[in-house]
């Protein structure tokens, strides 16, 4: 975080990691070949890898595509680029908002590849966002450490997380052309505005990172309020959102609470059984430390159905709330990471 | 833990979990029907229950067989007493251990439910211990406590751990009409000998409710030394023997090290990345910190289509070492945990 970028280069195939010292040449080489094309510093390059772990990359074949890449490089390539860092991903991934600073308009966009394995090796989450807005690194730094908090960060797919997971914000100052002037400084009136739309851009592409996940039938949200804190909130989402047992029970459509219920106590935060009520989809299953015996067994079979359910969690302890989005766990996400070698 | 017991029972198909008021009635109605049944005091029985959460349990059931359950009691009824408890175990699960105390024999018994479901709910694992030895209650809580460390506290199935796990230990102290002499003290000279029975048979149950963990088709051992502590090895050979990454690619007989490279970076204990030699059934596929050059890949590929697969991962760094078991991660254990409502 130099505040200072002329050139990314992202590469998917091989993630140059546990690539020891040839993996590091790798690196300068790439680096190297990108500063030559794009004309720039060497410090100025960033660099991203996705791809199997361990094996050696071969940067030189770099050397013959770069000048290409720089030379056709145009602002309408937000496609091509979300295209060509998918691995299993079963879609492309992009974003885009419009931000007011004052009367000018600035533009946020961003494009991610989601925790689909890269056959045949482990998830990778990258992301890159850029806006055209004239900010200096302490502000833009600001936007993405605020930003990612309950967006990549509040996203978990199966618990596991890549050696490459990368996120990166990149601030052209293109508008400054156009007479916006400069954010220096957090008290801008103004970023408040900016920090909107960067975190609309950043909860899109977590979004769709979690919708396709691995193997993902479902967008799976859980909320769970009414713990002693937003962290403790926080860990005890995680905890359902990574127990195989819920995310199998959403995978077969079964509005299995009792699981959630053992997800609540193994996360070892603050809980009390009597007053734990569970809601998927807006119905309430479980309260006060009972099964509900009012609901409805038929609408709640069709609302497991739906392609994206919400699992509700009140704790009845305290002002404690946080949400994170994950998928369900099904026998494709099995295949896709075990089945490559027969 | 108050060193008293007359009767245990154990029932399946409700876990009488998460049942509130009609929940405590039925343990108190089931004690009380053991208590007349056995003919003993009401705080002499010992309860245990595994099948669905928060489904009441109708404990009047039992009102009409527990009389015959006592009266058919016999020393040889460990198969029927472990065929019983059986859930979605593919497998009655029992270990036995002879123990010298001097010069007399004494027998430890045990049996076990593994972490299959109960049909159609959640992971428990149940098991029970009993020796003839006459030993005092101090002693007993002093052997399960030390045994469990390193035989049922280093299995893992899924990482989900359920409302119900149970492990009792009992002393008949039947032994002690043969002329055994009451075990009284820690510093019995004779315990370190029934420790070592003791803690056979539960490494044996352990072991078999890891083999048959839901869906399981490989039993897995992790074990990690070169750690800065046992506890540190502990937490990094969980992180690798709870990630579905690791789980799906043993599933597919690939012996993908870059994922256990990954699960150990994300344990969060002191790894250095540059040290790290990993083994898959003894063939060295990673050694400091790149991917070994001399591996024979089809001498790998036969390694990991054996029923048994042990995972080793050296760190370098000190003298802690660990081991845990587990399973493979397959399509039939989301099938088991998924399917069961079309």
């Amino acid at each position: 975080m130099r505040g200072h970028a002329r050139a990314l280069v992202v590469n998917s195939g091989n993630a140059n990691a546990f690539t020891g010292k040839s993996g590091r040449a790798a690196t300068k080489l790439t680096a190297k070949i990108a500063a030559e094309a794009a004309d720039c510093e060497l410090s100025d390059v960033w660099l991203a890898s996705t791809g199997v772990i361990g094996e050696p990359l071969d940067a030189s074949k770099f050397a013959g595509v770069m000048q290409r890449l720089v030379a056709d490089a145009s602002p309408g390539g937000w496609d091509d680029a979300a295209k060509a860092i998918m691995t299993t991903d079963t879609f492309p991934k992009g974003a885009a908002a419009i931000a007011r600073l004052g009367t000018y308009a600035v533009t946020i966009c961003g494009i991610a590849k989601g925790a689909g394995m890269i056959a045949p090796d482990m998830a990778t989450m990258l992301s890159f966002v850029f806006t055209d807005a004239p900010i200096a690194p302490v502000v833009l730094r600001s936007l993405l450490q605020k930003g990612v908090e309950d967006t990549f960060n509040a996203v978990t797919i199966d618990g596991d997380t890549s050696t490459s997971d990368t996120l990166l914000a990149f601030a052209t100052a293109a508008a400054e052309a156009r007479g916006v002037a400069r954010i220096t400084r957090l008290s801008d009136p103004r970023l408040p505005g900016l920090r909107k739309g960067f975190n609309a851009v950043l909860a899109n592409l977590a979004e769709q990172v979690a919708r396709d996940g691995e193997g993902a039938r479902k967008l799976v949200e859980i909320v769970v309020e009414g713990a002693v804190s937003k962290k403790s909130a926080r860990r005890i989402a995680l905890s359902i959102a990574n127990s195989p047992l819920v995310k199998t029970a959403i995978a077969g459509e079964d509005a299995n609470w009792g699981r959630v219920v053992m997800a609540v106590g193994k996360a070892g935060e603050p809980a009390n059984r009597d007053r734990l009520t569970i809601w998927f989809n807006g119905i309430r299953l479980a309260h006060k430390g009972e099964r509900d015996p009012s609901y409805d067994e038929a609408a709640v079979s069709a609302a497991m159905r739906k392609p994206e359910i919400s699992v509700k969690v009140a704790l009845g302890l305290g002002k404690g709330r946080d949400r994170v989005l994950t998928c369900d766990l099904t026998k494709e996400y099995v295949a896709i990471n075990g089945d490559y070698r027969s």
